[in-house]
Protein backbone atom coordinates (compact mmCIF):
# COMPACT_ATOMS: atom_id res chain seq x y z
CA UNK A 1 0.00 0.00 0.00
CA UNK A 2 2.66 2.71 0.94
CA UNK A 3 4.48 2.00 -2.56
CA UNK A 4 1.44 3.40 -4.03
CA UNK A 5 1.36 6.76 -2.02
CA UNK A 6 3.89 8.44 -4.17
CA UNK A 7 1.68 7.54 -7.26
CA UNK A 8 -1.59 8.45 -5.53
CA UNK A 9 -0.10 11.75 -5.00
CA UNK A 10 1.18 12.30 -8.47
CA UNK A 11 -2.43 11.84 -9.63
CA UNK A 12 -3.40 14.32 -7.50
CA UNK A 13 -1.40 16.81 -8.05
CA UNK A 14 -2.13 16.39 -11.45
CA UNK A 15 -5.54 17.38 -11.69
CA UNK A 16 -4.94 20.31 -9.11
CA UNK A 17 -2.41 21.40 -11.65
CA UNK A 18 -3.48 23.32 -15.21
CA UNK A 19 -1.85 23.23 -18.42
CA UNK A 20 0.10 25.71 -20.45
CA UNK A 21 -0.56 29.29 -18.76
CA UNK A 22 0.47 27.37 -15.34
CA UNK A 23 3.85 26.01 -16.35
CA UNK A 24 6.88 27.95 -14.39
CA UNK A 25 10.14 28.39 -15.26
CA UNK A 26 11.47 27.40 -11.86
CA UNK A 27 9.49 26.25 -8.56
CA UNK A 28 10.22 29.80 -7.00
CA UNK A 29 8.14 31.29 -9.90
CA UNK A 30 5.03 29.16 -8.84
CA UNK A 31 5.24 30.45 -5.18
CA UNK A 32 6.16 33.89 -6.21
CA UNK A 33 2.89 34.09 -8.74
CA UNK A 34 0.18 32.10 -6.51
CA UNK A 35 1.69 34.63 -3.30
CA UNK A 36 1.18 37.34 -6.03
CA UNK A 37 -2.37 36.41 -7.17
CA UNK A 38 -3.13 36.13 -3.58
CA UNK A 39 -1.95 39.90 -2.72
CA UNK A 40 -4.11 41.51 -5.48
CA UNK A 41 -7.00 39.08 -4.18
CA UNK A 42 -6.71 40.10 -0.66
CA UNK A 43 -6.03 44.01 -1.93
CA UNK A 44 -9.63 44.19 -3.17
CA UNK A 45 -11.49 41.79 -1.22
CA UNK A 46 -10.03 43.78 1.55
CA UNK A 47 -12.21 47.23 -0.50
CA UNK A 48 -15.00 45.20 -0.02
CA UNK A 49 -14.55 44.29 3.43
CA UNK A 50 -14.42 47.78 4.41
CA UNK A 51 -16.99 49.01 2.25
CA UNK A 52 -19.50 46.07 4.39
CA UNK A 53 -18.09 47.29 7.34
CA UNK A 54 -18.35 50.61 6.82
CA UNK A 55 -15.00 51.49 7.20
CA UNK A 56 -15.44 52.50 4.05
CA UNK A 57 -17.94 54.33 1.78
CA UNK A 58 -20.12 52.21 -0.44
CA UNK A 59 -19.32 52.94 -3.79
CA UNK A 60 -21.17 51.20 -6.19
CA UNK A 61 -18.40 51.52 -9.48
CA UNK A 62 -15.50 50.52 -6.58
CA UNK A 63 -17.55 47.84 -5.59
CA UNK A 64 -17.66 46.59 -9.60
CA UNK A 65 -14.48 46.91 -10.76
CA UNK A 66 -13.27 44.99 -7.11
CA UNK A 67 -15.24 42.47 -8.12
CA UNK A 68 -13.93 41.88 -11.44
CA UNK A 69 -10.88 41.65 -10.30
CA UNK A 70 -11.43 39.43 -7.84
CA UNK A 71 -13.32 37.48 -10.72
CA UNK A 72 -10.04 37.38 -12.46
CA UNK A 73 -7.60 36.46 -10.21
CA UNK A 74 -9.46 33.90 -7.48
CA UNK A 75 -9.01 31.13 -9.57
CA UNK A 76 -4.95 31.84 -10.30
CA UNK A 77 -3.21 30.86 -6.63
CA UNK A 78 -4.31 27.20 -7.27
CA UNK A 79 -2.61 26.77 -10.29
CA UNK A 80 0.76 27.59 -8.36
CA UNK A 81 0.38 24.87 -5.71
CA UNK A 82 2.53 22.35 -8.14
CA UNK A 83 4.33 19.58 -7.08
CA UNK A 84 8.17 20.85 -5.60
CA UNK A 85 6.98 24.34 -3.96
CA UNK A 86 6.51 22.46 -0.95
CA UNK A 87 9.68 24.36 -0.22
CA UNK A 88 11.48 27.73 -1.72
CA UNK A 89 11.14 31.74 -2.01
CA UNK A 90 9.22 32.79 1.78
CA UNK A 91 6.20 30.53 1.12
CA UNK A 92 3.91 30.49 4.11
CA UNK A 93 2.33 26.90 2.72
CA UNK A 94 1.93 24.29 5.19
CA UNK A 95 2.89 20.86 3.77
CA UNK A 96 -0.97 19.60 4.61
CA UNK A 97 -1.45 20.98 0.72
CA UNK A 98 0.22 18.34 -0.82
CA UNK A 99 -0.65 15.69 2.25
CA UNK A 100 -4.09 16.08 1.99
CA UNK A 101 -4.62 17.52 -1.85
CA UNK A 102 -8.48 16.27 -1.43
CA UNK A 103 -9.18 18.05 1.45
CA UNK A 104 -7.45 21.51 0.09
CA UNK A 105 -9.23 21.10 -2.90
CA UNK A 106 -12.32 21.30 -1.52
CA UNK A 107 -11.52 24.07 0.68
CA UNK A 108 -10.39 26.23 -2.51
CA UNK A 109 -13.75 25.08 -4.04
CA UNK A 110 -15.39 26.22 -1.64
CA UNK A 111 -13.64 29.48 -1.34
CA UNK A 112 -14.18 30.01 -5.34
CA UNK A 113 -18.30 29.69 -4.83
CA UNK A 114 -18.03 31.96 -1.71
CA UNK A 115 -16.30 34.13 -3.99
CA UNK A 116 -18.53 33.81 -6.62
CA UNK A 117 -20.65 35.15 -3.93
CA UNK A 118 -18.67 37.74 -3.27
CA UNK A 119 -18.33 38.80 -6.56
CA UNK A 120 -22.66 39.07 -7.75
CA UNK A 121 -23.36 40.80 -4.61
CA UNK A 122 -20.83 43.51 -5.75
CA UNK A 123 -22.06 43.95 -8.53
CA UNK A 124 -25.36 43.90 -7.72
CA UNK A 125 -24.76 47.06 -6.06
CA UNK A 126 -26.75 45.89 -2.76
CA UNK A 127 -24.92 46.66 0.52
CA UNK A 128 -26.89 44.04 2.36
CA UNK A 129 -26.05 41.71 0.13
CA UNK A 130 -22.29 42.17 0.59
CA UNK A 131 -22.39 42.72 4.21
CA UNK A 132 -23.57 38.63 3.83
CA UNK A 133 -21.16 37.80 0.95
CA UNK A 134 -18.10 39.16 2.59
CA UNK A 135 -18.74 37.91 6.22
CA UNK A 136 -18.87 34.05 4.77
CA UNK A 137 -15.87 34.17 2.60
CA UNK A 138 -14.17 35.70 5.19
CA UNK A 139 -15.02 32.99 7.26
CA UNK A 140 -14.23 30.34 4.55
CA UNK A 141 -10.92 32.29 3.92
CA UNK A 142 -9.68 32.03 7.33
CA UNK A 143 -10.63 28.39 7.65
CA UNK A 144 -8.23 27.57 4.98
CA UNK A 145 -5.57 29.63 6.07
CA UNK A 146 -5.81 27.78 9.85
CA UNK A 147 -5.73 24.79 7.70
CA UNK A 148 -2.87 25.26 5.11
CA UNK A 149 -1.06 28.39 6.16
CA UNK A 150 1.76 28.99 8.31
CA UNK A 151 1.24 31.27 11.21
CA UNK A 152 2.90 34.53 10.59
CA UNK B 1 8.53 78.98 -9.24
CA UNK B 2 10.62 76.92 -6.95
CA UNK B 3 8.06 77.14 -4.57
CA UNK B 4 5.48 75.61 -6.64
CA UNK B 5 7.50 72.34 -7.58
CA UNK B 6 6.16 70.59 -4.82
CA UNK B 7 2.48 71.27 -5.17
CA UNK B 8 3.13 70.72 -9.00
CA UNK B 9 4.33 67.07 -8.03
CA UNK B 10 1.15 66.96 -5.88
CA UNK B 11 -1.23 67.64 -8.58
CA UNK B 12 0.59 65.10 -10.72
CA UNK B 13 0.46 62.57 -8.13
CA UNK B 14 -3.48 63.18 -7.86
CA UNK B 15 -3.87 62.75 -11.54
CA UNK B 16 -2.39 59.27 -11.39
CA UNK B 17 -3.68 58.37 -7.71
CA UNK B 18 -6.90 56.43 -7.94
CA UNK B 19 -9.88 56.70 -5.20
CA UNK B 20 -11.21 53.89 -2.55
CA UNK B 21 -9.56 50.45 -4.34
CA UNK B 22 -6.16 51.72 -4.29
CA UNK B 23 -6.05 53.00 -0.63
CA UNK B 24 -3.35 51.18 1.14
CA UNK B 25 -2.79 51.00 5.04
CA UNK B 26 0.97 51.60 4.79
CA UNK B 27 3.39 52.30 1.94
CA UNK B 28 5.53 48.81 1.99
CA UNK B 29 1.40 47.46 1.18
CA UNK B 30 1.24 49.51 -2.06
CA UNK B 31 4.58 48.42 -3.33
CA UNK B 32 3.73 44.71 -2.12
CA UNK B 33 0.41 45.58 -4.28
CA UNK B 34 1.90 47.10 -7.60
CA UNK B 35 4.67 44.03 -7.13
CA UNK B 36 1.92 41.84 -7.39
CA UNK B 37 -0.14 43.06 -10.43
CA UNK B 38 3.15 43.04 -12.20
CA UNK B 39 4.08 39.22 -11.44
CA UNK B 40 0.53 37.96 -12.31
CA UNK B 41 0.61 40.15 -15.30
CA UNK B 42 4.13 39.08 -16.56
CA UNK B 43 3.39 35.42 -16.06
CA UNK B 44 0.21 35.45 -18.38
CA UNK B 45 2.46 37.98 -20.62
CA UNK B 46 5.15 35.39 -20.68
CA UNK B 47 2.58 32.42 -21.49
CA UNK B 48 1.24 34.48 -24.68
CA UNK B 49 5.03 35.52 -25.29
CA UNK B 50 5.67 31.61 -25.62
CA UNK B 51 3.28 31.10 -27.42
CA UNK B 52 4.14 33.82 -30.06
CA UNK B 53 7.86 32.75 -30.10
CA UNK B 54 6.58 29.41 -31.09
CA UNK B 55 8.18 27.84 -27.47
CA UNK B 56 4.76 26.51 -26.40
CA UNK B 57 1.65 25.55 -28.62
CA UNK B 58 -0.42 27.98 -29.79
CA UNK B 59 -3.61 27.35 -27.79
CA UNK B 60 -6.62 29.48 -28.36
CA UNK B 61 -8.35 28.45 -24.77
CA UNK B 62 -5.57 29.35 -22.98
CA UNK B 63 -4.32 32.59 -25.13
CA UNK B 64 -7.86 33.96 -24.70
CA UNK B 65 -7.64 33.21 -20.55
CA UNK B 66 -4.48 34.70 -20.45
CA UNK B 67 -6.02 37.81 -22.16
CA UNK B 68 -8.80 37.97 -19.60
CA UNK B 69 -6.37 37.76 -16.58
CA UNK B 70 -3.87 40.80 -18.46
CA UNK B 71 -7.13 42.96 -18.96
CA UNK B 72 -8.01 42.84 -15.54
CA UNK B 73 -4.80 43.44 -13.85
CA UNK B 74 -2.94 45.47 -16.29
CA UNK B 75 -4.11 49.27 -15.00
CA UNK B 76 -3.80 48.11 -11.65
CA UNK B 77 0.04 48.51 -10.63
CA UNK B 78 0.07 52.30 -11.43
CA UNK B 79 -2.16 52.89 -8.67
CA UNK B 80 0.24 51.55 -6.20
CA UNK B 81 2.85 54.24 -7.29
CA UNK B 82 1.63 56.79 -4.71
CA UNK B 83 3.67 59.76 -3.31
CA UNK B 84 5.38 58.11 -0.01
CA UNK B 85 6.19 54.86 -1.77
CA UNK B 86 9.28 55.76 -3.06
CA UNK B 87 11.77 53.47 -1.04
CA UNK B 88 10.70 50.56 1.48
CA UNK B 89 9.79 46.99 0.63
CA UNK B 90 12.26 45.44 -2.11
CA UNK B 91 10.98 48.56 -4.69
CA UNK B 92 12.92 48.40 -7.49
CA UNK B 93 11.12 51.77 -8.57
CA UNK B 94 13.33 54.62 -9.68
CA UNK B 95 12.43 58.07 -8.32
CA UNK B 96 12.09 59.44 -11.61
CA UNK B 97 8.86 57.68 -11.23
CA UNK B 98 7.82 60.67 -8.67
CA UNK B 99 10.73 63.47 -10.65
CA UNK B 100 9.02 62.74 -14.16
CA UNK B 101 5.58 62.00 -13.42
CA UNK B 102 4.21 63.03 -16.73
CA UNK B 103 6.38 61.07 -18.35
CA UNK B 104 5.48 58.00 -16.36
CA UNK B 105 1.86 58.49 -17.16
CA UNK B 106 2.91 58.81 -20.97
CA UNK B 107 4.23 55.74 -20.73
CA UNK B 108 2.22 53.88 -18.28
CA UNK B 109 -0.41 54.85 -20.78
CA UNK B 110 1.43 53.55 -23.47
CA UNK B 111 1.84 50.22 -22.06
CA UNK B 112 -1.78 49.75 -21.66
CA UNK B 113 -2.74 50.65 -25.31
CA UNK B 114 -0.12 47.87 -26.50
CA UNK B 115 -1.68 45.44 -23.81
CA UNK B 116 -5.08 46.51 -25.14
CA UNK B 117 -4.16 45.62 -28.95
CA UNK B 118 -2.36 42.19 -26.89
CA UNK B 119 -5.73 41.35 -25.38
CA UNK B 120 -7.46 41.90 -28.67
CA UNK B 121 -5.24 40.06 -30.56
CA UNK B 122 -5.06 37.13 -27.82
CA UNK B 123 -9.01 36.88 -28.23
CA UNK B 124 -9.00 36.82 -31.87
CA UNK B 125 -7.10 33.23 -32.45
CA UNK B 126 -4.80 34.60 -35.28
CA UNK B 127 -1.58 33.41 -33.85
CA UNK B 128 -0.06 36.01 -36.51
CA UNK B 129 -1.96 38.94 -34.88
CA UNK B 130 -0.51 37.84 -31.50
CA UNK B 131 2.87 37.31 -32.89
CA UNK B 132 3.11 41.33 -34.10
CA UNK B 133 1.12 42.84 -30.90
CA UNK B 134 3.34 41.11 -28.37
CA UNK B 135 6.39 41.68 -30.12
CA UNK B 136 5.82 45.74 -30.18
CA UNK B 137 4.14 45.47 -26.15
CA UNK B 138 7.23 43.36 -25.11
CA UNK B 139 9.50 46.66 -26.69
CA UNK B 140 7.46 49.17 -23.94
CA UNK B 141 7.25 47.00 -21.40
CA UNK B 142 11.11 47.25 -21.94
CA UNK B 143 11.55 50.77 -22.77
CA UNK B 144 9.32 51.72 -19.55
CA UNK B 145 11.61 48.99 -17.53
CA UNK B 146 15.29 50.95 -18.82
CA UNK B 147 13.51 54.19 -17.61
CA UNK B 148 12.03 53.89 -14.65
CA UNK B 149 12.63 50.38 -13.12
CA UNK B 150 16.19 49.89 -11.51
CA UNK B 151 18.61 47.23 -12.81
CA UNK B 152 18.33 43.84 -10.85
Amino acid sequence: MKKLLPLALAACAATLALPAAAQFAKPEDAIKYRQAAFVVMAKHFGSLRAMAEGKAPFDVKVAAADADVIAAVSHLPYTGFIPGTEKGGNTEAKPEIWQQQAKFKEAADKTAGELDKVIAAARSGSLDSLKTAVGSAGRTCKACHDDFRKKD
